[in-house]
């Protein structure tokens, strides 16, 4: 007999008397052999599930999921109440073309000024940008084509690093040869098909990009699923123009936030090689980062875009739940999964965002979004916007990190933001974020069984890495009450963001609670369990995806070693242009200390 | 290592090589001290699972859920495309009173003849419909308080039989007189409140009617969860008048459908004493069906509405998922369940359902119902639009009953019903209904067991009847990978509905395979567990609750024993209008055979 606990309801909860919890995490941290052997007595029957049972024990998982009576209905995917349309902004036609949508998200953009980038070589570390590429290209300093083989070449480098440390695990240079001579010869005839034409952009590798497999950086999803052709988001970029360089490295099928992968080898930091990029979307944010790529599109189930981006210094999007068209990725029936871009400005992020959009028929069906939507930051007169924006924070939450280094950072953007702008900050309380964290875990978790269970019960389940086999073993272990009572507790949770959301317009955080991790060498071959350092990295993520509100990381500076800090803006339901705008006024003001990456290729001007 | 399996798509599967499988359940038929043993058994740890799995096998329960490969995404409530509004109806106001919404239906309905009914005591059997009350109450023959006195003495006899098999297990005279004077005052004054003035309507153990408690037929849920008002729908019942004589009876927790049930005893069949009524809403059909009351509300998950009504012989309605709203029953946050009418004929149904209905603000945010309708039955040309209809058959399905009493009787209504009006009979076929019966235990039962699992766990379990003590063993047993696998199975099998409603206008099936069965004497005390007749009672059922679509059980006639036959038609979604339309037009072709009950009692003459 288990004494059973009782939730009030949501309603009757006294926000003033919530009590910020620090997050406490009990399990061990185990790498090498001692790892090994820890996944294989968690796979023997009777001492797996027992073993279980107890960590969930320590982590009060299973009191709040079998032992509390929760008065809320289940909320199974994410419910919003109406929403009133966001100020200055430029409708987008889903239905329309995507190289339409690229010409709408370019009208939104300022006026492209050649001399501060392209032509003026004295200026501070920066990026290339799209309009920069596509600036190149119309004038003839450079093609398509000369793009691609300085790509290859940096591709097949890194190729060759011992051990390996791929930004790419699918790669085939004479395709991308190929898909760069179709583009220079369209410009060459003067038909580009939009500003995207030409670009260069990756692919994580749970996304379709026919005729690569898609592995989610396994070694054996190939085998029982074939990619027949791109997946919607995919080729709605190639319309545009878009050339692949190929397949990202991931944390192998999304379960983990480090980019550890020990199948194919762990990417690399840029900044900081002996470190982890962050993940799932490890490659995405590396290669993008490094400035092979001008964007990358990535998958966010539980962090997967903004963490890497976060850790890498780029920008991650994480769109609204259903914005996004998940047919033709690994995961497409999830409820907190959505694909989104990373790329290393704002700018770009729009260009590339507008082109890939658009919800499933499904979705259309059950969550009818409003029309996507972009800030019109060319032609309305976007400081009085920024100004009347109320920004929300939760300052016991804000600081809890590994090192006030990253709050404070987040802080000092907060503050150029309210003096440039004249936003308000407002204190706010977000309670049960402890819960909010398990409702996730057993939502995606069970989600992402419930997809390769099939497969793994037919032999394939050994052949994942050990991190993967740890985080299946978790998963089997939640029963289909758990499942209900996540989804309970996310219409819990659902509520307090609604109310929040009644008073500011953006909830900010800094995107990940510690800058990137040291790699342990033991780690390498057969990966880790560190929930700790998870723990860290998933501190401020989960509302994105559990409630799937639209949430965006971008960089606001470095910490003492140099490692990039990320602050995250997360937008009320649909709402993708707020933060897009508040995304770049943030990093207007930040970007005076971007830093060059230690391993950075200059691919346009390829010095 | 199990060897995995791969389904089609749905949009793949070809319906012309689709072949009718009969239903095979592999389960023993347990009462009396083998049943308790059994449970006992199946409690225990390791071998209770052991067991259940054993069980599940045979039924390749497993294999479908974790061995099968299953392409499409998780629908997790009902999702329905775009639906033509439709023909000859009345909107209703959802969000008006009550009061006028049953002024709305009235006027959908015929003129009332009191000579038809009232004046002339040499027609055959019929029951009293709620205009024959109205009629008596406005012409001063009778008083509610007068009714309620003789409804007050059946049903203290009631309580009175050994062994007891009562209809109602929460009942307070007192309380039934107060609101019976109330009434009679008002008609006094000249000012009832809407034509269900006055009119005694029981309320299923499970829905909150204030000031009784709601036991959901247990001994012990009244212990954790007090009653503090009605439930929404019944508030909206009491506004329009209407009398409550108390709680009905019901199979515990609405987790059986003979109606069952040891703790207050089982509720008797008025048409044969010694056979069950049908569960779990067996107090509310009993008490309709013996002429105590014009309807009563019971709950629908899994036919609890609709095969009570069938084997009693009287009217039952399950709405469109969503329809009503689930605030202040036990089971307010299922994906399955309806709160639904059950009465003596079509237009009581369509006038307690007016009243009743309207959609919860959650549901209106996530199903976005299109208003509710009625057919206009008086004031448009019905056997024009009836003509129109083209009415779907299965032949194969229909006619996979225990015996073909049944079959052959839903068929003579057909024929009469396409001899009168014309309407067109197109046969269908209907894939994987096996799949679609394991989809829907799976959900229906890990919503309730997340509902009740904290309370089980802190003591109560044991206290629950061997048969839902049974069913929670087998809840239990669901992972939530076999949950989601489910949803994935519901999205198929809501495919291939939306297909076929391309084709037809409704689905007709008998509502039962099998008319009531006889109550083993053994099974009184201890319950019993007999999956055989629970597959009969439950074989065309499952589609109203795992789609969510409108049903309606009418009475077609009877067996060689007298007992009643149902027939079951199958709306579109949200289309109750056509269905009761339909309905209505069998009633009026079938109704020369009523018989009545052995257990019937005449309250409006009081003979």
């Amino acid at each position: 007999m288990v004494k059973k606990l009782e939730m009030l309801p949501a309603t009757d909860v006294d926000l003033s008397s919530v009590k910020y919890e620090h997050e406490v995490v009990k399990a061990p941290h185990l790498t090498g052999f001692v790892f090994r052997l820890f996944v294989r007595i968690l796979e023997l029957p009777l001492i797996g599930p027992a073993i279980i049972t107890h960590l969930k024990k320590d982590n009060k998982v299973d009191q709040l999921l079998r032992n509390t009576v929760i008065p809320e209905g289940p909320m199974f995917k994410p419910e919003y109440p109406p929403q009133e349309t966001e100020p200055g902004v430029v409708v987008l036609d889903e239905d329309g073309s995507p190289a339409g949508r690229v010409e709408s998200a370019l009208k939104c953009l300022p006026q492209y000024d050649p001399s501060k980038s392209w032509e003026d070589s004295s200026l501070p570390f920066r990026y290339w940008k799209i309009r920069d590429y596509a600036y190149a290209y119309r004038t003839g300093k450079v093609t398509p084509s000369m793009v691609a083989e300085r790509i290859i070449s940096v591709i097949e480098e890194n190729c060759r690093l011992k051990p390996p440390a791929p930004l790419l695990i699918s790669f085939d240079a004479a395709d991308v040869r190929k898909q760069a001579a179709a583009s220079t010869q369209r410009f060459e005839e003067g038909n580009p098909v939009s500003i995207l034409d030409g670009i260069f952009i990756a692919i994580k590798d749970d996304i379709d990009l026919y005729p690569h497999p898609s592995n989610g950086a396994s070694t054996w999803m190939h085998e029982v699923r074939t990619v027949k052709k791109d997946a919607v988001c995919v080729s709605k970029l190639r319309s545009c123009g878009v050339i692949f360089v190929g397949k990202a490295n991931m944390h192998e099928f999304g379960m983990g936030t480090t980019g550890n992968n020990p199948n194919y080898g762990t990417t690399r930091n840029p900044h900081a090689p002996d470190r982890y990029t962050g993940g799932s979307s490890s490659g995405p944010a590396a290669i993008v980062a490094s400035g092979i790529c001008s964007a990358a599109l990535g998958t966010d189930g539980g962090g997967s875009v903004r963490i890497p981006s976060s850790l890498c210094g780029v920008v991650g999007l994480k769109s609204n739940y259903g914005r996004t068209n998940m047919e033709g990725s690994l995961c497409d029936g999830g409820t907190v999964e959505i694909i989104g871009p990373i790329a290393s400005s704002v700018e770009d992020i729009m260009l590339v965002y507008a082109a890939m959009l658009g919800s499933s028929p499904e979705n259309r069906i059950s969550l009818r979004p409003p029309p996507p939507c972009l800030p019109a930051l060319s032609f309305i007169d976007d400081s009085n916007i920024l100004g009347s924006l109320r920004i929300g924070k939760y300052t016991a939450w804000f600081n809890d990190v590994h090192s006030t280094e990253v709050s404070d950072k987040c802080e000092d953007a907060l503050n150029l933001l309210t003096k440039a702008h004249g936003c308000e900050i407002t204190e706010i309380v977000i309670p049960e974020l402890q819960e909010m964290r398990t409702a996730h875990v057993v939502s995606i978790g069970s989600e992402c069984l419930s997809s390769m269970n099939a497969h793994c019960e037919d032999g394939k389940g050994v052949k994942s890495t050990y991190d993967t086999r740890t985080s299946m073993g978790l998963f089997r272990s939640f029963t289909a009450a758990d499942y209900i009572a996540a989804q309970r507790i996310r219409r819990r949770i659902m509520h307090y963001h609604m109310e929040i959301f009644k008073k500011v317009d953006i909830i900010v955080t800094p995107t990940t609670g510690i800058t990137a991790p040291k790699i342990p060498p033991s780690a390498l071959q057969s990966g880790e369990t560190d929930m700790q350092t998870t723990a860290y990295l998933m501190r401020f993520i989960i509302a994105g995806n559990l409630l799937g509100l639209p949430a965006i990381s971008v960089p606001v500076g470095y910490d003492r070693s140099g490692l990039p800090i990320g602050l995250q803006l997360i937008g009320r339901p649909w709402a993708e242009a707020t933060i897009l705008r508040i995304a770049s006024a943030v990093e207007k003001l930040c970007c005076e200390s971007k830093k060059r990456p230690l391993q950075y290729y200059d691919i346009l001007r390829a010095n």
